[in-house]
């Protein structure tokens, strides 16, 4: 069966955020109101698995292994099946 | 009001996404099924204003001005009021 899912990487509370610094402080220059603004990073990624849980446990591994830093980011998993 | 947007700027379908293609394949390497894999980045900002609506067209505003390259992105917004 394949599933897709939808894995949000985001920096800990309290790590710098150059990128999000830097995009707000343009957007405040444009004239808006910006009180806080944090970037994150999505990986979309369809694979097969043979149940949702079987896909979500391996999801959580390529996090460990390769898409989180796990000093400095946080991450979220988002499983449904693939139609 | 203070509202919290969260903002997916995605590139749009045929574009060549060399981040996305370079993690599919060490993914594959490590072992996993990938069948595809999308990166996307996701804006998460706190902006003030006097409705929901308008909140939402501001971040058409910024995705336009500055968020996403209207030639190669896609952007999504999801608008809720800060609790």
């Amino acid at each position: 069966m394949k599933y897709r899912l939808k894995i949000e990487v985001k920096l800990k509370p309290g790590h710098s955020d150059p990128e999000g610094e830097t995009t707000a402080r343009l957007l405040k220059e444009l004239g808006y109101r910006v009180d806080a603004l944090n970037v994150s990073k999505v990986y979309s990624v369809v694979i097969e698995a043979e149940s949702r849980e079987e896909a979500i446990t391996k999801a959580n591994e390529m996090c460990r292994r390769l898409l989180a830093n796990p000093t400095k980011d946080d991450y979220v998993i988002v499983g449904e099946e693939e139609r």
